[in-house]
């Protein structure tokens, strides 16, 4: 028989897993979840490759993966089945057959986050690791302002983590919106890829100039100093959701409509790329 | 000193406990957990009374508690300081020194839930326990002309568990309205005061229904033959959430805004109880 290339799109709550890539200690991650799950159904070892990794605690409405299979299953043994062998935070909500040269990390255009901020005098117990919490009453349209210094082609250094392994701190940011939904406050991000920890960066940035404690300028200061010590908190992970990854149309990848599921629906942001 | 006697809003993630009320057996309850928390502020064990008391994996956005204490803190102390002794998945959101004849459970007028259905082809993993997920498409006109009937003083003997320790089947549906917001389907019953599992038996009819296997009238049928056996399923606990519960004026309870905070806000129906 020969191989072929399947993608799918994955929705994961992460609280309980140390991220996504598997890892040498024996911890729970995403990846290892869903390799176990495919393995089953294909009856031999399945290794998948996604479109962004995903730290400890981040969640993912729409993670795109492809994995190799020697096995012919009808598509919805890549979902319903394998959705019976994973655990109730993790599900598989679209398959498709793709082309051999599809690759769910190197042929993504872009990447799409949404950081969800909880705003309340009071802790949040419902979903209390599905948003991050603030108690402090933040100024949207100072957010609103400050994050268009992010949009376009910038050295990202200020906002990369010591640990960083990409080559070059250098990303575009496609689109970036703050919008409130009543309680919350949503970042919205798309970039070409992104460094670790940046959107982290981004709302730690964006969380302290709504809260009025730095200028809507800060944010321009923190991007041109290229000092990641300069660059203020790194945000908790649990408000961020992995939403999208944008590819080629004729690769045909399935698109959910956008989530998390929680939020209210937005208008999509346009989604052509810079020439 | 004297007797002061507090009342807290108290917000719940029920998924991790063995409902609202402690037990012999050594199981995580949230009634423990906030006996605990509040004995620590106050320096003596403190014994709470809740408004309505939840099933396991049942959540709550503003369950309504008193306790008595000799001890003379700020309310800040019953809110954030309590919060810093409370796991994750539990939280209080108010508190008010009230009148010594304020009682949670006898002096409530009514209460109200939302029950929280998730459509969608694929099981949901983000919120896994926080909303019933159905894979059918449901007829929502359907069941909001069913809901009708429940409305008004009924022997509701269809209704209740089997175990249920009321004295009477008969209850007051005060209001019942079925809504959707994108995916969510959501009910939302406001009672005098309610039977075991009444809610999880009405959603279960409900969904019976809205999936076009029981046809509107079924509603009035199970009603009318006071019968469990023939009431149909229970629905999951998972996307039912304490909403609220009603007190006189005078008390001046703390009214948080509706919730779950996922979800839209939405018109509040009127509070008017039947004369």
């Amino acid at each position: 028989m020969s191989k072929q290339k399947v993608a799918l799109v994955v929705e994961y709550d992460g609280a309980a897993y140390k991220g996504w890539q598997a890892q040498k200690f024996d911890v729970a991650t995403v990846q290892e979840c869903l390799e176990k799950a495919l393995s089953k159904i294909a009856n031999h070892p399945v290794n998948v490759i996604c479109a962004g990794r995903t730290d400890a605690g981040v969640h993912a409405s729409a993670q795109v993966v492809h994995f190799e299979t020697e096995s012919e299953r009808p598509l919805r043994a890549w979902t319903l089945g394998v959705n019976t062998h994973l655990p109730p935070d993790i599900s598989v909500k679209a398959a498709a057959n793709v082309a051999e040269d599809f690759h769910a990390r190197f042929s993504a255009m872009s990447r799409r986050y949404r950081y969800v901020i909880y705003q309340s005098e009071f802790r949040p117990a419902v979903m209390g690791k599905g948003v991050t919490w603030t108690y402090k009453q933040l100024d949207v349209k100072a957010m609103q302002a400050a994050c268009e210094y992010f949009i376009g082609t910038h050295d990202f250094t200020s906002f990369r983590a010591v640990g960083c392994q990409a080559n070059s701190p250098v990303r575009t940011i496609l689109n970036f919106s703050v919008d409130q939904f009543g309680q919350y406050i949503v970042l919205d991000v798309r970039a070409n890829a992104f460094l670790h920890h940046m959107i982290r960066n981004f709302a730690g940035v964006l969380m302290t100039i709504g809260a009025g404690e730095q200028p809507v300028a800060w944010a321009k200061q923190v991007l041109d100093v290229k000092d990641r010590a300069q660059g203020g908190i790194t945000a908790p992970p649990f408000g961020l959701y992995f939403v999208d990854a944008e590819y080629p149309e004729h690769f045909e990848v399935p698109k959910p409509s956008l989530g998390p599921h929680f939020l209210p629906f937005k208008e999509e942001p346009s989604y052509e790329l810079p020439r």
